[in-house]
């Protein structure tokens, strides 16, 4: 039998952790790295570890430079989407053609993309309307999301995905075929919710974060507050989720409350909140970790969010005191502990 | 105005930590402690801090010793329950005289309880047949919920809990007379949900220490386990909830995720898990623990919790694979890591 054949692009932490389970579950793999991952790549010729994650490359990937896309993509049966999401536009364009070919493409890149109008779409949209306009159709686009650190994905370290397909029998046949003892998804259909849950988390990670950075102000642990700002962000999930068509236990589930406990315990969004909450102006914290090449995700996200319900649901935002929070502090809020507490404690 | 008055029953960490809200709001307080108390009132009777919570006693608390239990009610609008679990039968016995007079008792301590012929109770139900037994009615009784530490209610750090009453009006009511800058309480009309999420958190974050102790023997973290092990165990507090006839809002908020995010990443059931998930057998972790008199509370409720499901709804184990996991870990399992994998990450 012939190994299924699936290419990767995008050769960052993401895209070269995944080739561990797909070469584990019997693919051939191709990764193909961006015009930005030539040093990734360069690393990973010479044997070393990926130095995104710490991890060598499965042994059988295939690599490919930024110029050779089209042979990455040839006779692949499946793509994978896992460039940062600024990245995301460009390289649907670039790839249009190949991926028309492909059963599907699984999206990893998360984040919310403006139209030329300005108007607030989820990447699934963004990716058919750029290969639209390159006269392509593109095959079902499949939402990878939940508690999926690359570095322990790269690692064989037990993860749980979700995939999300429009038709959700699609989304099992490929869960079937990505499975290993160590990483295994479970099948959903909704592609919107998985696609919202993911940019807010890193969102709402940022409240967690300031939460936790508060400790070193007076040396005690507010962990009450975190706690109650974990059931108020996953309340405003399912918020989020529902405003885009999507579903409760979507953001009850491993994409969003579970994302979302990982996202608030480490990783650079709670990192960016815990200097806020320890003192930093939200300026200051930004710039140091942008002068550190530590992208903020939930910095752009909020913004964008924050449009998503201007255009599509603005009442909602009386039921959004977290994030009207979270708005406040990354503006300049003074007190980012007490505006939280506002937030997230009951009303009575 | 006469200040309102509310005693509160136990003087351990919880009962002596809501004496600060309580005087904050301009309630009179009495601090009643049990027979095994007696050490804990010396210690604020001498002015030092409260030996369980690190912080003083609220200045103008009232205290009374065991033998005081009726001089402590009399003359209380409310009173507070807030013993061990395995004292409450004992407490509500002597004090039913006293409690019927109140307009409601608040029930902190959490647990299930087993009636003479062995059938699991939630405490509320409990009571009640205890205090018919002293042909006493008691008043309504209010379910107290959520992540509260009590170190941090003492100390006045934000604190979120959950009142939960048949009559929604009546935790409205007393949420508000109870509310601080720094202590609220969310209303709801679902006491099972509550009560049941309580114990049930415990026994799950046992589960989540686990996956943080994995990291002592290969030394690099298990962030994606214990996030799919968290997404998990909020699945599963939903189906408990429902089968107590509480409700999945009542899981995914306050009561359920919210404690056991705070459950999961501090407190005895967590460390305990710690121990396991290091390498220790589950007997010998537990021993030590009791050896320190660090009650793990997480491990008579699994047992418990078990029979609950035995006598109410068998069927319900084939959706409870982390619960499984769990009482096979507690049992001596030898490879915690993979039985809680096996069980959290999604099948296909």
């Amino acid at each position: 039998m012939t190994a299924r054949a699936v290419t990767i692009l995008g050769a960052g932490a993401m895209g070269s952790a995944l080739a561990t389970p797909l070469a584990d579950a019997g693919w051939a793999v191709n990764l193909w790295g961006t015009w930005l991952d030539d040093h990734l790549l360069a690393a990973c010729r010479r044997g070393e570890p990926h130095p995104r994650t710490g991890v060598p490359l499965a042994g059988s990937t295939t690599l490919f430079d930024s110029p050779d896309l089209d042979d990455a993509l040839a006779g692949a049966d499946l793509a994978v989407l896992a460039v940062a999401s600024a990245g995301v536009a460009e390289v649907t364009r670039r790839a249009a053609r190949g991926l028309a070919k492909v059963r599907a493409v699984l999206l990893t890149s998360k984040g919310f993309a403006p139209d030329a109008d300005g108007r607030i779409r989820l990447l699934p949209d963004a990716m058919r309307d750029t290969a639209a306009e390159q006269g392509v159709t593109l095959p079902p686009v499949i939402a990878v999301g939940g508690p999926c650190k690359a570095n322990e994905v790269a690692a064989r370290r037990p993860t749980g995905a979700v995939f999300a397909a429009r038709d959700k029998a699609l989304a099992e046949e490929i869960a079937k075929n990505f499975a290993t003892p160590a990483y295994r998804a479970e099948p959903l259909d909704d592609v919107s919710g998985v696609e919202v849950c993911a940019p807010m988390k890193n969102v709402y990670a940022i409240a967690l974060g300031v939460c936790d950075g508060l400790a070193a102000r007076g040396g005690e642990p507010f962990h009450d507050l975190k706690a109650a700002t974990f059931a108020a962000a996953v309340r405003e999930l399912v918020l989020f989720a529902e405003l885009v068509g999507g579903g409760l236990r979507t953001a009850i589930g491993l994409a969003g409350a579970g994302d979302l406990e990982v996202t608030g315990n480490s990783g650079r969004n709670k990192i960016y909140g815990v200097r806020i909450g320890a003192g930093e102006s939200a300026a200051a914290a930004y710039a140091a970790m942008q002068a550190e090449e530590r992208t903020v995700e939930g910095v752009p996200a909020a913004g964008l969010a924050a449009k998503l319900v201007d255009q599509r649901a603005p009442q909602l935002w009386s039921e959004l005191p977290l994030f009207r929070a979270i708005r406040d502090i990354l503006a300049g809020h003074d007190d980012p502990g007490a505006r939280i507490t506002d937030a997230v404690l009951p009303r009575v």
